[in-house]
Protein backbone atom coordinates (compact mmCIF):
# COMPACT_ATOMS: atom_id res chain seq x y z
CA UNK A 1 0.00 0.00 0.00
CA UNK A 2 0.99 3.65 -0.12
CA UNK A 3 2.40 5.44 2.56
CA UNK A 4 0.41 9.00 2.38
CA UNK A 5 0.12 11.01 5.16
CA UNK A 6 -2.76 12.08 6.96
CA UNK A 7 -4.40 15.07 6.14
CA UNK A 8 -7.54 16.65 8.26
CA UNK A 9 -9.91 18.94 6.52
CA UNK A 10 -12.44 20.85 8.61
CA UNK A 11 -15.35 22.92 7.76
CA UNK A 12 -16.87 25.38 10.27
CA UNK A 13 -20.10 27.32 9.31
CA UNK A 14 -21.28 30.94 10.43
CA UNK A 15 -22.39 29.60 14.07
CA UNK A 16 -19.33 29.63 15.00
CA UNK A 17 -17.68 32.17 13.08
CA UNK A 18 -20.42 34.75 14.68
CA UNK A 19 -19.96 33.73 18.48
CA UNK A 20 -16.27 35.79 18.69
CA UNK A 21 -15.52 33.36 22.02
CA UNK A 22 -16.83 30.13 20.82
CA UNK A 23 -14.52 30.94 17.59
CA UNK A 24 -11.48 31.49 19.40
CA UNK A 25 -11.74 28.60 21.64
CA UNK A 26 -11.95 26.42 17.99
CA UNK A 27 -9.19 28.33 17.01
CA UNK A 28 -7.32 27.27 19.57
CA UNK A 29 -8.13 23.49 19.71
CA UNK A 30 -7.35 23.78 15.66
CA UNK A 31 -4.45 24.63 16.33
CA UNK A 32 -3.26 21.98 18.23
CA UNK A 33 -4.66 19.04 15.98
CA UNK A 34 -1.20 17.43 15.02
CA UNK A 35 -0.27 17.28 11.47
CA UNK A 36 -1.58 18.45 8.25
CA UNK A 37 -4.64 20.42 7.88
CA UNK A 38 -6.72 22.87 6.43
CA UNK A 39 -9.44 24.76 7.16
CA UNK A 40 -12.33 25.87 5.68
CA UNK A 41 -14.94 28.65 6.74
CA UNK A 42 -18.13 29.68 5.73
CA UNK A 43 -19.71 33.10 7.20
CA UNK A 44 -23.49 33.40 5.92
CA UNK A 45 -24.76 35.82 8.91
CA UNK A 46 -21.69 38.14 8.48
CA UNK A 47 -22.41 38.84 4.75
CA UNK A 48 -25.99 39.51 5.44
CA UNK A 49 -25.01 41.66 7.89
CA UNK A 50 -23.02 44.00 6.14
CA UNK A 51 -25.50 43.80 2.79
CA UNK A 52 -28.41 45.11 4.91
CA UNK A 53 -25.85 47.72 6.38
CA UNK A 54 -25.49 48.80 3.07
CA UNK A 55 -29.30 49.06 1.42
CA UNK A 56 -28.94 45.42 -0.07
CA UNK A 57 -31.69 43.01 0.25
CA UNK A 58 -30.09 39.82 0.58
CA UNK A 59 -31.70 36.69 -1.72
CA UNK A 60 -32.26 32.86 -1.10
CA UNK A 61 -33.44 30.19 -3.07
CA UNK A 62 -33.19 26.39 -1.87
CA UNK A 63 -31.02 27.43 0.69
CA UNK A 64 -28.67 29.28 -2.01
CA UNK A 65 -27.64 32.70 -2.01
CA UNK A 66 -28.34 34.24 -5.44
CA UNK A 67 -25.26 36.55 -5.88
CA UNK A 68 -25.84 39.70 -8.03
CA UNK A 69 -23.14 42.34 -8.58
CA UNK A 70 -23.40 44.11 -5.21
CA UNK A 71 -24.01 40.83 -3.14
CA UNK A 72 -20.65 38.88 -4.75
CA UNK A 73 -18.94 42.73 -4.10
CA UNK A 74 -20.02 42.23 -0.55
CA UNK A 75 -19.08 38.03 0.34
CA UNK A 76 -15.98 39.08 -1.15
CA UNK A 77 -15.28 41.37 1.24
CA UNK A 78 -16.60 39.73 3.93
CA UNK A 79 -15.64 36.48 3.56
CA UNK A 80 -12.19 36.77 1.98
CA UNK A 81 -11.47 40.11 4.00
CA UNK A 82 -13.20 40.10 7.42
CA UNK A 83 -13.06 36.39 8.13
CA UNK A 84 -10.68 35.29 6.32
CA UNK A 85 -7.51 37.55 7.56
CA UNK A 86 -9.40 37.28 11.58
CA UNK A 87 -8.87 33.84 11.54
CA UNK A 88 -5.88 33.84 9.94
CA UNK A 89 -4.64 36.31 12.80
CA UNK A 90 -6.02 33.81 15.27
CA UNK A 91 -4.40 31.16 14.50
CA UNK A 92 -0.86 33.17 14.42
CA UNK A 93 -1.51 34.12 17.57
CA UNK A 94 -1.78 30.37 18.35
CA UNK A 95 1.62 29.48 16.63
CA UNK A 96 -0.29 28.19 13.49
CA UNK A 97 1.17 29.39 9.89
CA UNK A 98 -1.81 30.02 8.63
CA UNK A 99 -2.10 31.76 5.01
CA UNK A 100 -5.68 32.38 3.89
CA UNK A 101 -7.27 31.74 0.06
CA UNK A 102 -9.56 31.96 -1.99
CA UNK A 103 -10.10 30.06 -4.93
CA UNK A 104 -8.26 32.51 -7.30
CA UNK A 105 -5.29 33.11 -5.20
CA UNK A 106 -2.43 30.61 -7.05
CA UNK A 107 -5.38 28.90 -8.95
CA UNK A 108 -6.28 27.00 -5.74
CA UNK A 109 -10.21 26.36 -6.98
CA UNK A 110 -11.12 27.51 -10.52
CA UNK A 111 -14.57 27.11 -10.85
CA UNK A 112 -17.40 28.10 -13.56
CA UNK A 113 -19.99 30.52 -13.27
CA UNK A 114 -23.32 28.24 -12.71
CA UNK A 115 -25.55 28.16 -15.66
CA UNK A 116 -29.15 26.78 -14.56
CA UNK A 117 -31.55 26.46 -17.27
CA UNK A 118 -34.42 28.26 -14.30
CA UNK A 119 -32.74 30.01 -11.89
CA UNK A 120 -30.47 32.55 -12.58
CA UNK A 121 -28.00 32.59 -9.36
CA UNK A 122 -25.86 35.29 -10.53
CA UNK A 123 -21.77 35.11 -9.67
CA UNK A 124 -21.77 31.64 -7.97
CA UNK A 125 -19.41 29.15 -9.31
CA UNK A 126 -19.17 24.86 -9.97
CA UNK A 127 -15.86 23.59 -8.88
CA UNK A 128 -13.87 22.63 -11.62
CA UNK A 129 -10.00 21.88 -10.55
CA UNK A 130 -8.27 22.05 -8.00
CA UNK A 131 -4.80 22.73 -8.39
CA UNK A 132 -3.20 20.01 -6.14
CA UNK A 133 0.79 19.70 -6.88
CA UNK A 134 0.56 23.73 -5.72
CA UNK A 135 -1.24 22.71 -2.40
CA UNK A 136 0.38 19.60 -1.70
CA UNK A 137 3.82 21.74 -1.67
CA UNK A 138 2.75 24.57 0.78
CA UNK A 139 1.05 22.03 3.16
CA UNK A 140 4.16 19.63 3.00
CA UNK A 141 6.33 23.04 3.76
CA UNK A 142 4.30 23.56 6.56
CA UNK A 143 1.95 25.97 5.78
CA UNK A 144 -2.02 25.64 6.90
CA UNK A 145 -4.18 26.42 4.07
CA UNK A 146 -7.37 28.52 5.69
CA UNK A 147 -10.47 28.46 2.44
CA UNK A 148 -13.10 31.06 2.27
CA UNK A 149 -15.68 30.39 0.33
CA UNK A 150 -14.80 32.51 -2.69
CA UNK A 151 -13.35 30.85 -6.05
CA UNK A 152 -12.93 32.33 -9.78
CA UNK A 153 -13.09 31.22 -13.17
CA UNK A 154 -9.54 32.01 -14.48
CA UNK A 155 -11.02 34.63 -16.52
CA UNK A 156 -10.72 37.08 -13.94
CA UNK A 157 -14.35 36.96 -12.32
CA UNK A 158 -14.71 36.08 -8.74
CA UNK A 159 -17.36 33.49 -8.01
CA UNK A 160 -19.17 32.70 -4.64
CA UNK A 161 -18.96 28.93 -4.19
CA UNK A 162 -20.30 26.84 -1.01
CA UNK A 163 -18.13 26.05 1.33
CA UNK A 164 -19.67 22.90 2.23
CA UNK A 165 -18.48 21.71 -1.46
CA UNK A 166 -15.21 23.76 -0.93
CA UNK A 167 -14.15 21.55 1.35
CA UNK A 168 -15.49 18.18 -0.33
CA UNK A 169 -13.67 19.16 -3.43
CA UNK A 170 -10.49 19.98 -1.69
CA UNK A 171 -10.77 16.87 0.23
CA UNK A 172 -11.35 14.83 -3.14
CA UNK A 173 -8.46 16.23 -5.37
CA UNK A 174 -6.12 15.83 -2.00
CA UNK A 175 -7.08 12.48 -1.66
CA UNK A 176 -4.65 11.55 -4.09
CA UNK A 177 -1.73 12.63 -2.34
CA UNK A 178 -2.61 12.55 1.39
CA UNK A 179 -5.01 10.09 3.61
CA UNK A 180 -7.93 12.65 4.04
CA UNK A 181 -10.26 13.26 6.43
CA UNK A 182 -13.13 15.15 6.42
CA UNK A 183 -14.69 16.94 9.24
CA UNK A 184 -18.36 19.41 8.76
CA UNK A 185 -18.69 21.32 12.36
CA UNK A 186 -21.73 22.84 13.36
CA UNK A 187 -23.77 23.72 16.15
CA UNK A 188 -25.67 20.04 16.39
CA UNK A 189 -23.80 17.13 18.04
CA UNK A 190 -23.69 15.17 14.47
CA UNK A 191 -26.74 14.21 12.11
CA UNK A 192 -30.01 13.72 14.14
CA UNK A 193 -33.37 11.60 13.67
CA UNK A 194 -35.22 13.89 15.69
CA UNK A 195 -34.56 17.75 14.29
CA UNK A 196 -35.96 18.59 17.65
CA UNK A 197 -33.43 16.22 19.91
CA UNK A 198 -29.84 16.75 20.25
CA UNK A 199 -29.72 13.17 22.19
CA UNK A 200 -30.83 11.07 18.84
CA UNK A 201 -27.34 11.72 16.94
CA UNK A 202 -27.22 8.71 14.03
CA UNK A 203 -23.60 7.49 14.80
CA UNK A 204 -23.37 5.56 11.54
CA UNK A 205 -24.94 6.80 8.20
CA UNK A 206 -24.73 5.01 5.20
CA UNK A 207 -26.18 5.49 1.81
CA UNK A 208 -29.19 2.72 2.77
CA UNK A 209 -30.27 4.87 5.95
CA UNK A 210 -29.81 8.08 4.15
CA UNK A 211 -32.07 6.92 1.59
CA UNK A 212 -34.78 5.55 3.86
CA UNK A 213 -34.41 8.80 6.24
CA UNK A 214 -34.86 10.98 2.93
CA UNK A 215 -38.43 9.30 2.22
CA UNK A 216 -39.55 9.31 5.40
CA UNK A 217 -38.27 13.34 5.13
CA UNK A 218 -36.81 13.03 8.54
CA UNK A 219 -33.74 14.43 6.75
CA UNK A 220 -34.42 18.21 5.70
CA UNK A 221 -33.35 20.51 2.87
CA UNK A 222 -30.24 22.08 4.85
CA UNK A 223 -28.58 18.58 5.41
CA UNK A 224 -29.31 17.00 2.09
CA UNK A 225 -26.49 18.87 -0.27
CA UNK A 226 -23.92 18.41 3.09
CA UNK A 227 -24.80 14.49 3.09
CA UNK A 228 -25.12 14.21 -0.98
CA UNK A 229 -20.91 16.18 -0.58
CA UNK A 230 -20.53 13.19 1.94
CA UNK A 231 -21.37 10.45 -0.17
CA UNK A 232 -20.00 11.83 -3.41
CA UNK A 233 -16.65 12.77 -1.79
CA UNK A 234 -16.28 9.17 -0.07
CA UNK A 235 -16.81 7.66 -3.64
CA UNK A 236 -14.05 9.81 -4.98
CA UNK A 237 -11.47 8.15 -2.63
CA UNK A 238 -11.90 10.57 0.88
CA UNK A 239 -10.82 8.32 3.72
CA UNK A 240 -13.51 8.99 6.40
CA UNK A 241 -15.96 11.47 7.00
CA UNK A 242 -17.31 12.98 10.57
CA UNK A 243 -20.35 15.76 11.07
CA UNK A 244 -20.83 17.03 14.52
CA UNK A 245 -19.93 19.72 16.50
CA UNK A 246 -16.63 21.15 16.65
CA UNK A 247 -15.75 19.61 20.08
CA UNK A 248 -15.24 16.14 18.25
CA UNK A 249 -11.95 17.56 17.01
CA UNK A 250 -10.71 17.70 20.74
CA UNK A 251 -12.00 14.92 22.56
CA UNK A 252 -12.38 11.82 20.12
CA UNK A 253 -14.87 10.09 22.00
CA UNK A 254 -17.35 12.63 21.50
CA UNK A 255 -20.20 12.26 19.88
CA UNK A 256 -21.26 12.81 16.23
CA UNK A 257 -22.25 10.97 12.75
CA UNK A 258 -19.40 8.93 10.59
CA UNK A 259 -20.36 8.82 7.02
CA UNK A 260 -19.38 5.56 5.14
CA UNK A 261 -20.61 4.25 1.67
CA UNK B 1 30.57 39.32 -5.90
CA UNK B 2 26.69 37.72 -5.18
CA UNK B 3 24.60 36.35 -7.85
CA UNK B 4 21.67 37.30 -6.50
CA UNK B 5 18.48 37.10 -8.99
CA UNK B 6 16.31 40.19 -10.04
CA UNK B 7 13.61 41.62 -8.12
CA UNK B 8 10.94 44.00 -8.95
CA UNK B 9 8.17 45.49 -6.51
CA UNK B 10 5.70 47.55 -7.37
CA UNK B 11 3.32 49.95 -5.52
CA UNK B 12 0.37 51.13 -6.77
CA UNK B 13 -1.73 53.25 -5.27
CA UNK B 14 -6.05 54.37 -5.23
CA UNK B 15 -6.09 56.29 -8.96
CA UNK B 16 -5.00 52.80 -10.27
CA UNK B 17 -7.02 51.53 -8.51
CA UNK B 18 -10.26 53.57 -8.23
CA UNK B 19 -10.15 53.42 -12.58
CA UNK B 20 -11.23 49.82 -13.99
CA UNK B 21 -9.55 50.05 -17.18
CA UNK B 22 -6.79 51.77 -15.93
CA UNK B 23 -6.59 48.57 -13.61
CA UNK B 24 -7.00 46.56 -16.25
CA UNK B 25 -4.30 47.72 -18.52
CA UNK B 26 -1.66 48.39 -15.77
CA UNK B 27 -2.19 44.47 -14.33
CA UNK B 28 -1.56 43.00 -17.94
CA UNK B 29 1.65 45.35 -18.37
CA UNK B 30 2.95 44.16 -14.88
CA UNK B 31 2.29 40.67 -15.87
CA UNK B 32 4.12 41.19 -18.93
CA UNK B 33 7.34 42.07 -16.68
CA UNK B 34 9.75 39.35 -16.76
CA UNK B 35 11.56 38.06 -13.93
CA UNK B 36 10.33 37.85 -10.46
CA UNK B 37 8.09 40.55 -9.27
CA UNK B 38 5.80 41.69 -6.20
CA UNK B 39 2.49 43.86 -6.40
CA UNK B 40 1.61 46.17 -3.31
CA UNK B 41 -1.62 48.31 -3.31
CA UNK B 42 -3.42 50.65 -1.64
CA UNK B 43 -6.96 51.55 -2.13
CA UNK B 44 -7.86 54.76 0.02
CA UNK B 45 -10.99 56.04 -1.67
CA UNK B 46 -12.72 52.58 -1.92
CA UNK B 47 -12.67 52.33 1.67
CA UNK B 48 -14.02 55.46 2.39
CA UNK B 49 -16.33 55.26 0.08
CA UNK B 50 -17.57 51.55 1.96
CA UNK B 51 -16.93 53.57 5.14
CA UNK B 52 -19.70 56.12 4.63
CA UNK B 53 -22.02 53.78 2.99
CA UNK B 54 -22.56 52.28 5.83
CA UNK B 55 -21.95 55.60 8.48
CA UNK B 56 -18.42 55.81 9.06
CA UNK B 57 -17.31 59.21 8.87
CA UNK B 58 -13.41 59.05 8.07
CA UNK B 59 -10.68 60.70 9.50
CA UNK B 60 -7.17 61.66 8.76
CA UNK B 61 -4.06 63.14 10.64
CA UNK B 62 -1.53 64.51 8.74
CA UNK B 63 -2.75 62.23 5.57
CA UNK B 64 -3.12 59.04 7.98
CA UNK B 65 -5.73 57.31 8.47
CA UNK B 66 -6.97 57.25 11.91
CA UNK B 67 -8.14 53.88 12.63
CA UNK B 68 -10.71 53.02 15.04
CA UNK B 69 -12.46 49.18 15.49
CA UNK B 70 -15.02 50.31 12.78
CA UNK B 71 -12.93 51.41 10.15
CA UNK B 72 -9.92 48.72 10.71
CA UNK B 73 -13.26 46.11 9.68
CA UNK B 74 -13.52 48.10 6.68
CA UNK B 75 -10.00 48.85 5.16
CA UNK B 76 -9.55 44.93 5.69
CA UNK B 77 -13.18 44.23 3.69
CA UNK B 78 -12.03 46.36 1.40
CA UNK B 79 -8.25 46.08 0.59
CA UNK B 80 -7.53 42.59 1.79
CA UNK B 81 -11.20 40.87 0.56
CA UNK B 82 -12.66 43.04 -2.68
CA UNK B 83 -9.53 45.14 -4.01
CA UNK B 84 -6.59 42.27 -3.02
CA UNK B 85 -8.52 39.31 -4.24
CA UNK B 86 -10.01 41.21 -7.86
CA UNK B 87 -6.52 41.79 -8.49
CA UNK B 88 -5.39 38.67 -8.00
CA UNK B 89 -8.05 37.46 -9.72
CA UNK B 90 -7.06 39.51 -13.02
CA UNK B 91 -3.69 38.67 -12.96
CA UNK B 92 -4.57 34.73 -12.84
CA UNK B 93 -6.47 35.36 -15.97
CA UNK B 94 -3.46 37.32 -17.17
CA UNK B 95 -1.79 33.80 -16.45
CA UNK B 96 0.32 35.52 -13.76
CA UNK B 97 0.57 33.06 -10.78
CA UNK B 98 -0.52 35.55 -8.14
CA UNK B 99 -1.30 34.73 -4.73
CA UNK B 100 -2.79 37.58 -2.15
CA UNK B 101 -1.34 38.36 1.07
CA UNK B 102 -1.91 41.00 4.06
CA UNK B 103 0.91 40.42 6.13
CA UNK B 104 -1.30 37.85 8.99
CA UNK B 105 -0.56 35.32 5.89
CA UNK B 106 2.19 32.82 6.73
CA UNK B 107 3.54 35.81 9.24
CA UNK B 108 4.63 37.57 6.22
CA UNK B 109 4.76 41.10 7.72
CA UNK B 110 4.34 41.50 11.55
CA UNK B 111 3.90 45.03 13.28
CA UNK B 112 3.38 46.49 15.75
CA UNK B 113 0.44 48.90 17.18
CA UNK B 114 1.59 52.24 16.71
CA UNK B 115 2.38 54.19 20.22
CA UNK B 116 2.71 57.91 19.68
CA UNK B 117 2.83 59.92 22.58
CA UNK B 118 0.12 62.59 21.45
CA UNK B 119 -2.11 61.38 18.30
CA UNK B 120 -4.34 58.22 18.87
CA UNK B 121 -3.62 56.76 15.49
CA UNK B 122 -6.00 53.67 16.63
CA UNK B 123 -5.51 50.60 15.11
CA UNK B 124 -2.27 51.40 12.90
CA UNK B 125 0.47 49.11 13.04
CA UNK B 126 4.95 49.68 12.06
CA UNK B 127 6.34 47.05 10.65
CA UNK B 128 8.86 45.19 12.67
CA UNK B 129 9.67 42.32 10.91
CA UNK B 130 9.36 40.41 7.26
CA UNK B 131 9.34 36.92 7.06
CA UNK B 132 12.08 36.68 4.31
CA UNK B 133 12.92 32.74 4.15
CA UNK B 134 9.20 32.26 3.20
CA UNK B 135 8.89 34.89 0.82
CA UNK B 136 12.09 34.28 -0.96
CA UNK B 137 10.79 30.12 -1.06
CA UNK B 138 7.53 31.42 -2.51
CA UNK B 139 8.79 33.97 -5.10
CA UNK B 140 11.19 31.22 -6.14
CA UNK B 141 8.67 29.00 -6.82
CA UNK B 142 7.41 31.23 -9.47
CA UNK B 143 4.58 32.78 -7.20
CA UNK B 144 3.77 36.39 -7.83
CA UNK B 145 2.76 38.13 -4.24
CA UNK B 146 -0.06 40.66 -3.98
CA UNK B 147 0.18 42.38 -0.89
CA UNK B 148 -2.44 44.50 0.68
CA UNK B 149 -1.79 47.47 3.10
CA UNK B 150 -2.95 45.49 6.17
CA UNK B 151 -0.32 43.68 8.96
CA UNK B 152 -0.81 42.01 12.52
CA UNK B 153 0.78 42.34 15.80
CA UNK B 154 1.31 38.45 16.22
CA UNK B 155 -1.17 38.29 19.21
CA UNK B 156 -4.56 38.24 16.75
CA UNK B 157 -4.79 41.77 15.82
CA UNK B 158 -4.79 42.69 12.29
CA UNK B 159 -3.53 46.20 12.08
CA UNK B 160 -3.70 48.93 9.02
CA UNK B 161 -0.48 50.14 7.49
CA UNK B 162 0.84 52.77 5.16
CA UNK B 163 0.70 50.85 1.53
CA UNK B 164 4.38 52.88 0.76
CA UNK B 165 6.13 51.82 3.88
CA UNK B 166 4.80 47.81 2.76
CA UNK B 167 6.93 48.40 -0.15
CA UNK B 168 9.96 49.84 1.27
CA UNK B 169 10.09 47.45 4.30
CA UNK B 170 9.74 44.15 1.52
CA UNK B 171 12.25 45.82 -0.51
CA UNK B 172 14.86 46.46 2.58
CA UNK B 173 14.16 43.10 3.39
CA UNK B 174 14.06 40.73 0.32
CA UNK B 175 17.63 42.78 -0.74
CA UNK B 176 19.58 40.59 1.55
CA UNK B 177 18.48 37.62 -1.03
CA UNK B 178 17.47 39.03 -4.18
CA UNK B 179 18.77 42.45 -6.31
CA UNK B 180 15.85 44.85 -6.11
CA UNK B 181 13.95 47.26 -7.90
CA UNK B 182 11.48 49.58 -5.92
CA UNK B 183 8.98 51.26 -8.38
CA UNK B 184 6.35 53.58 -6.70
CA UNK B 185 3.03 54.35 -9.26
CA UNK B 186 1.58 56.96 -9.27
CA UNK B 187 -0.87 59.75 -11.23
CA UNK B 188 1.95 61.81 -12.10
CA UNK B 189 4.89 61.52 -14.42
CA UNK B 190 7.41 61.85 -11.58
CA UNK B 191 8.29 63.64 -8.80
CA UNK B 192 7.52 67.63 -10.07
CA UNK B 193 9.57 71.00 -9.41
CA UNK B 194 5.94 72.67 -9.79
CA UNK B 195 3.28 70.75 -8.54
CA UNK B 196 0.80 71.90 -11.09
CA UNK B 197 3.62 71.61 -13.77
CA UNK B 198 3.47 67.90 -15.27
CA UNK B 199 6.87 68.53 -17.62
CA UNK B 200 8.51 69.80 -14.30
CA UNK B 201 9.65 66.23 -13.26
CA UNK B 202 12.82 65.83 -11.57
CA UNK B 203 14.62 62.82 -13.36
CA UNK B 204 17.40 62.27 -10.52
CA UNK B 205 16.63 63.06 -6.61
CA UNK B 206 19.16 62.70 -4.17
CA UNK B 207 19.46 63.49 -0.39
CA UNK B 208 20.96 66.89 -1.30
CA UNK B 209 18.23 68.24 -3.93
CA UNK B 210 15.50 66.38 -1.51
CA UNK B 211 16.64 68.59 1.92
CA UNK B 212 16.98 71.69 -0.41
CA UNK B 213 13.74 71.38 -2.27
CA UNK B 214 11.77 70.54 1.67
CA UNK B 215 13.21 74.01 3.19
CA UNK B 216 11.85 75.70 -0.18
CA UNK B 217 8.71 73.67 0.54
CA UNK B 218 8.54 73.19 -3.03
CA UNK B 219 7.62 69.74 -1.92
CA UNK B 220 4.76 68.79 -0.02
CA UNK B 221 3.37 66.91 2.93
CA UNK B 222 2.01 63.61 0.87
CA UNK B 223 5.56 63.44 -0.71
CA UNK B 224 7.48 63.75 2.54
CA UNK B 225 7.24 60.32 3.84
CA UNK B 226 7.23 59.11 0.34
CA UNK B 227 10.18 60.17 -0.26
CA UNK B 228 11.75 59.74 3.02
CA UNK B 229 10.79 55.71 2.40
CA UNK B 230 12.90 56.12 -0.31
CA UNK B 231 16.03 57.49 1.10
CA UNK B 232 15.46 54.97 4.04
CA UNK B 233 15.28 51.65 1.70
CA UNK B 234 18.31 53.16 -0.48
CA UNK B 235 20.21 53.52 2.86
CA UNK B 236 19.56 49.82 3.85
CA UNK B 237 20.72 47.99 0.70
CA UNK B 238 17.43 48.48 -2.11
CA UNK B 239 19.50 49.24 -4.91
CA UNK B 240 17.52 51.29 -7.31
CA UNK B 241 13.88 53.18 -6.51
CA UNK B 242 11.77 54.70 -9.34
CA UNK B 243 8.96 57.08 -8.66
CA UNK B 244 6.32 57.93 -11.93
CA UNK B 245 3.47 56.84 -13.78
CA UNK B 246 3.03 53.25 -14.18
CA UNK B 247 3.82 53.65 -17.96
CA UNK B 248 7.40 53.34 -17.03
CA UNK B 249 7.08 49.91 -16.14
CA UNK B 250 5.94 49.41 -19.78
CA UNK B 251 8.34 51.77 -21.81
CA UNK B 252 12.14 52.46 -19.71
CA UNK B 253 12.40 55.54 -22.02
CA UNK B 254 9.17 56.88 -20.37
CA UNK B 255 10.13 60.09 -17.99
CA UNK B 256 10.22 59.23 -14.12
CA UNK B 257 12.12 60.19 -11.05
CA UNK B 258 15.01 57.84 -10.02
CA UNK B 259 16.52 58.00 -6.39
CA UNK B 260 19.55 57.60 -5.60
CA UNK B 261 21.43 58.11 -2.42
Amino acid sequence: MENRKPLSIIKIGGNIIDDASELSQFLSDFSKIQGHKILVHGGGKSATRTAKSIGLIPQMIDGRRITDANMLDVVVMVYAGQINKNIVAQLQANDTNAIGFSGADGNLIQSEKRNHPIIDYGFVGDVQKVNTPLLQTLISSGIVPVFCAITHDKKGQLLNTNADTIASELAIALSEVFEVTLNYCFEKPGVLYDAKDDSSVIEKMNQELYAKLKSEKAIHSGMIPKLDNCFNSLSKGVQKIKIGHHKMLKNTNAIHTSIEL
